[in-house]
């Protein structure tokens, strides 16, 4: 797109109107490359004021855009800023984006795995908001750990580790930067054209070869069922696809949280674990099943992660990519002050434990923050002892509640009223497969 | 409404959150009379930005508003601000609005003729933008003649006169103020429910008792045809009766302008000749339509307003109130500096006279604005010399063009390719009537 479409000159500019560009897509029209390139470069420069773009984001919200127009804005975001040159690293590039869910705590043990199987991984993160954590926020509990890069920096970890994960620069297509805030207070988020454009706009913008979407589905998920999640998952594919990044996608379940442990230092020890050759099933086997697919959309062949997990490799780069930003991969990671347990309150199956439920307790715990100006604590958050399939005893404790400030507790316990049901012993609970489906070119 | 209503507290205040209303209506709902109430007061206030209330009026363009919803938004934009009150004035109020149109000088005859028939008419008034003309700006081709009054002025006025056309003051309706500029650069003007509480709400906080809509239908109006017309004035009276104004409207024919005068000095010199007990027929037709319902509308049975156009009467409240307001009834008007005719092409029956297309050619030749802040001329126009179902000869002026400006005609020559049929002697045009229908309560 970016060879045919070329950049816009300044005669062009003045054929296009915001007006006109808003009622078009009010009316249900399509609308132009050109018009596209205008309306988010002039949003760039100030030109487009905050109540036209949110009108037009309204208007799309409820007509929708087509795969050209998708596929077009998303361009037009890449260019409102700097895309990164991997070249020199000396090897693919490739990276995993998530679109958020409970207890995903994925990057860490995938970042290195992938990277001792002879990738470079460049992945720009972000911070949590909500329910969700966010990986930079797990990696802060690390001491010592420091998100903020120079674009020098982050070449050298990559070149020099193979793998690093810190925060996006201000020049990352600034376009969605603007544009993001703006719909979180004009109900303008949920539309699958914005939100597949907004996240492929950021990775495009990374320079990264080949991606791999982890499209989480159920209540812990943004996208609640599958058809919604396909539909997000084939959108930004195709996205991808028109930029020239191979891309690739996994449906995966987030009924319930993945691993035991949610919290930003609880999740850093399980990564730590799976690093280490152990660790619950369900983030090895996923860490696996991307870090293959990332693999082969880097064009990168006769390497297993789970050999890397096995061998010790994947903790040695782990080790290197923590020093390198900072962090001191020995010092022992905080504790919380408080704890409170959560009992099994009969004998049985554990039949469903929500992801919803679990990952708002942990934020009201202090994992999370509510505005991003907010401070998050390390050590609090949720550890399971079951998942769900497991049998329990009644009495045995089920989940373990952390934090530093105990008062905290009460309205944590509110929201798990309700988010987990316990059923006969031998009844046989209906339960998602990790793996829903995969999406590719 | 008002009293049902009541105003809202502080504390309820603090249920409402932009997000939630303009995701409600997103989604299709129903916004709550608390919701609406709070919006209004808080976007007045600058509590909600623009583009929240930018996207949610995008919401309301494509999804719409019901009966009790529009209703509330319009009393909501009335509280914004003042609403007036004309009790001392000693005669029941009554006023006229009309939806826009090409040639519409009717509110010069219309306001002195039913003062003349023992009604007060308090009409606060707006200036052109585009392609139909201002009342005030007819008005202030008038030498002398001041729009802006304060309240006292206006209450004098109408009381000693019985009518006064001036400029609305700040604290009419501020909510529809400012809204109405953000709808203008942001697409979402083209809304019934919008353009409804628009109207009214400025006609409700005017403080009249009674009100006549008169709703263009046709080329040179806003609405094009006659259903979303129709279902335009059905809105209207509908909210005029839920405020306690006795509301009525008719629908009339804009495919050509009203009258033979397109422009301000052009249009006042016209209205002087209806006054004066003559002028052209359909002027006086809707002048005298328009008048009956005011009347009726105001309780006053036993005048006809045809009787005080015969009768000088009329013409003796004109005076009064042009004087009234600095203006000096009997001075001279400007003319243009240079005119240019245009003559029939061939002898035939005017089979059609564009509304839209001679409304342009006017502001093209210096009678209209761009930009608020423009300045108009005041002796720039169109003259015509036949309307629809006339026959005319070859050569003969059809058109006269005035300005100040010889360099405007070429652009308003262009405005006039195509803006008038003529067909043979023999044919009969088939040409809409000029009332059209009426709505009642």
């Amino acid at each position: 797109m970016r060879e045919e479409g070329g950049p816009v000159n300044a005669s062009e500019t003045r054929q296009f109107d915001a007006v006109d560009i808003i009622r078009t897509k009010r009316d249900r029209g399509e609308l132009s490359a050109g018009q596209i390139d205008w309306v988010i470069d002039a949003y760039t420069r100030g030109a487009v004021a905050d109540e036209q773009m949110s009108a037009l984001a309204m208007a799309v919200v409820l007509n929708g855009m087509s795969r050209p127009e998708i596929s077009r804005w998303t361009e037009a975001m890449v260019r409102s800023g700097t895309r990164m040159d991997w070249t020199g690293v000396g090897r693919p590039t490739t990276d995993k984006h998530s679109t958020g869910g409970v207890g995903d705590k994925i990057t860490l043990p995938l970042a290195p795995t992938v990277a001792a199987c002879g990738a470079a991984v460049p992945q720009l993160s972000g911070r949590g908001l909500g329910h969700t954590g966010g990986t930079l926020d797990k990696f802060e509990s690390i001491p010592g750990w420091r998100a903020s890069l120079s674009g020098t920096e982050m070449f050298n970890v990559v070149r020099d580790v193979g793998a690093v994960v810190c925060a996006a620069t201000d020049d990352l297509a600034p376009a969605d930067k603007r544009l993001y805030a703006l719909r979180d207070v004009t109900a303008t988020v949920e539309s699958i054209p914005l939100i597949a454009s907004s996240i492929m706009s950021k990775k495009i913008a990374e320079g990264t070869g080949a991606l791999v979407l982890d499209v989480k589905v159920g209540s812990g998920a943004f996208m609640k069922d599958v058809e919604s999640a396909s539909e997000l998952a084939r959108t930004m594919v195709d996205l991808g696809t028109d930029a020239g990044v191979r891309t690739a996608a996994l449906l995966t379940n987030m009924q319930t949280p993945l691993g035991l442990a949610v919290g930003n230092a609880l999740e850093v020890r399980e990564a730590l674990e799976v690093l280490d050759g152990g660790g619950p099933d369900d983030v090895v086997e996923l860490t696996v099943a991307l870090g293959r697919e990332m693999l082969a959309a880097a064009g990168i062949s006769g390497k297993d992660p789970a050999d890397a997990l096995r061998d010790g490799s994947a903790m040695d780069v782990w080790r290197a990519m923590i020093a390198a930003q900072g962090g001191a991969p020995d010092a022992p990671l905080p504790s919380a002050r408080e704890t409170h347990t959560v009992e099994a309150p009969a004998s049985g199956i554990v039949a469903s434990l929500d992801a919803y439920a679990i990952g708002l307790a942990s934020w009201r715990l202090g994992a999370g923050r509510s505005r991003k100006e907010d401070a998050v604590q390390a050590a609090a958050g949720v550890q399971m002892h079951a998942k769900p399939g497991a049998l329990v005893r009644g009495g045995e404790p089920l989940l373990t509640l952390h934090t530093d400030e105990p008062e905290r507790f009460e309205r944590a316990l509110q929201a798990l009223d309700g988010a987990f049901t316990i059923t006969p012993p031998d009844s046989r609970p209906d339960l998602l497969p990790l793996i829903i489906d995969r999406v590719g070119e």
